[in-house]
């Protein structure tokens, strides 16, 4: 059975806040918090006496007397942090103050199945483990994220298009048997991205966000009110598939001119390799024969770099089909945030001045006012953030106590 | 001073799963609640105690002991709903169980300035409650809709564009200076319209959910996770500017191709006074002539009905074109339900079909699966009931009593 912390509801209440602010003193708990000081204080107490929490001493001296300030205890426990990508498994196992104690990675492939890929999840996990003389038994939550579409109730994956032998593949139970003390949880991978930014990344604060992965594929993962927005079935978020072009090339979904198939990395691709072979870049048809007759997204980039204007024609043409799709999910949502980030966005500047140029001309000018369009600056580390944050989002809910008192 | 209520946290669950259940055993609050049944049973007693909640007798007999049945009492107070439109002001007064006591309704132009519209306003609430022989100390809330964008934290509008004078103007001190007891809310009318699909129509109990007003203008009301989602600056769901064309005609807010522009009643109404004009319908120069050189989008749906194609094809194409920026919007956000109302809603099922099949034309069909699209089934009401939820959410937020006991 997973060990569950018991905790009640103010107490999470507190938790919650302490996890947002890093350091919190008592007058900040008052502050932020509905509660009175005497029921701040008893349940200071019992997080202290539960090892939830630590004391680390007075807080900045301000006048009077100084007030005592108070983090996550981080030796509580431990959490991993799983980033399962089509081509590579990232790991991250991280102390209960989300502090990261070792990192593991290797290159591996989706397509091999749940069994071998989750296998390899357990023996690395272990492995890291051992290495760095921690018990197995102090792990409380296991956090997953995995590249295809993702039944969050069940944690398990739905008609994955990439995954064969992943749909509905029991992914929570294979690794409880193998960590019976961890609670684990599976979500998408753009939604475990999406949480990295606003628990540890560069969105961090922001309630309202939408995170962009442009790699293969294009897809979104929704922050609303400072959760991760999953929407009636799961599926929130799926932004590839919005139409650009409705004269355009048919996606492998059935549709017509397709963002994705518009803009991802493939297109960028392929346009490189049309316009090499038309014979209009000497750039691209260099970058294009170096790689023996294939041409990524990034050399693309790599070409535009250099100065060849259609490589720069390419990417702006995909940054402002990217831009025209979230100026109009800005008018709808309001975010405070974009965070664009996945393997396409190595690309720089160029793609994103096109992507912030589009999104400014289209939004209406009250909802742009704040928003912020950045690239995620934990880059291919997200991944593995945002899954140790949700092991330690599932680890914090504790058992319902039933009770508020 | 406003009244509040003394409600503490508890307290505000139990009563928030009453409203949203109408009548409840103490079995189904142990049910649908964290709470343990004594912690139940002291939080009812309180509620009873404070006149907030009343016993109505035993549930349905279901084998054991009868398990009482509690409703709010709804002799507890009252709450006005106001629901300013361009050309209308619309109101009820309810009591505190969302059961209305009296309605008014009078034509009115919001362009005479928030003075005039709202000592009208003062006005006829307090008339109504001097009919029903109600005393207005007994009023605990006012919810306000306006048809213009709104500060939500401060019930103010921001440079409202068919609002002259209203911009910034302190709607909520207006009426509480009149109605002292009353805590004033102010927003935005189709989120007042969301809410009230939400709370008491067709929409009742759907978590996520967008209401689309088409009426001269487009816009959306955005719930999300049961609750009204406003966005980071107040301004989600303003989806009227989305483009749906490149090549499109400019619209007043200086793009071009804006849906609304596209697919409005004054777009439909153009297109068919152009198409009378070309000779194409002779259906529609009836309707032309008949109205002296005017045709609303309620013409051409009347034209249309009559079966003339020209007609139909103009409310098709309207409908595409809607139907095409909510397939982004389902895919984007994964609604439960979406609500057609406004004035062209009148217009029927032929443009409730034609969105329809282009959301399930371009949406995917996961996000599709569970998604109703559905008209309003409380119509021109949904404004006012909206503004009546607004007033009672807001009251039975209460006073933060600062504690969790």
């Amino acid at each position: 059975m997973p060990k569950k912390l018991s905790i009640n509801p103010r107490e999470f209440d507190l938790i919650q806040t302490i996890r947002a602010q890093g350091e919190v003193t008592k007058a900040d708990l008052v502050k932020n918090t509905p509660f009175s000081r005497s029921k701040i204080n008893g349940c200071i107490h019992g997080l202290l006496k539960k090892g939830y929490i630590q004391e680390i001493g007075p807080g900045e001296y301000t006048g009077g007397r100084r007030s005592k300030t108070f983090s996550l205890n981080g030796d509580f426990g431990l959490v991993a942090g799983v980033d399962i990508g089509a081509t590579s498994i990232d790991l991250v196992i991280s102390d209960t103050a989300s502090l990261p104690l070792a990192r593991g990675s290797e290159s591996s492939n989706v397509r091999e199945g749940p069994r071998v890929i989750l296998g390899r999840v357990v023996e690395l996990i272990s492995r890291m483990l051992v290495e760095k003389g921690l018990s197995p038994e102090l792990l409380y939550g296991i956090g997953v994220g995995v590249p295809g579409p993702v039944d969050f109730s069940q944690g398990k994956l739905v008609s994955p298009p990439i995954m064969p032998g992943w749909d509905s593949f029991p992914i929570i139970q294979t690794l409880q048997d193998c960590f019976p003390t961890a609670q684990v949880v599976v979500d998408n991978d753009v939604n475990v991205m999406a949480l990295g930014e606003v628990s540890q990344g560069i969105g961090k604060g922001i309630r309202n966000l939408i995170f962009v992965k442009i790699g293969t594929g294009i897809g979104a993962g929704i922050v609303s009110n400072g959760a991760i927005y999953r929407g009636t079935n799961g599926c929130a978020g799926d932004i590839g598939h919005i139409c650009v072009k409705k004269d355009g090339p048919v996606c492998p979904c059935g549709n017509i001119g397709c963002l994705e198939a518009m803009a991802a990395g493939p297109a960028i691709g392929e346009r490189g390799i049309q316009a090499a072979l038309d014979g209009k870049s000497a750039v691209l048809m260099k970058y294009y024969q170096a790689a023996e007759g294939k041409l990524r997204a990034e050399d693309v980039g790599d070409a535009a770099r250099e100065g060849d204007p259609i490589a720069i024609e390419i990417i702006r043409e995909s940054g402002q089909m990217i831009g025209d799709v979230l100026a109009g999910l800005v008018n709808f949502f309001n975010p405070g945030m974009i965070v664009i980030g996945g393997g396409v966005s190595a690309i720089g500047n160029l793609l994103l001045s096109s992507i912030r140029q589009a999104v400014l001309k289209r939004s209406l000018p009250l909802s742009t006012r704040d928003l912020q369009i950045v690239f995620s600056a934990i880059g291919p580390d997200a991944g593995v953030t945002g899954a140790v944050n949700l092991a330690l989002d599932k680890m914090f809910e504790g058992e319902l106590t039933g009770t508020h008192s």
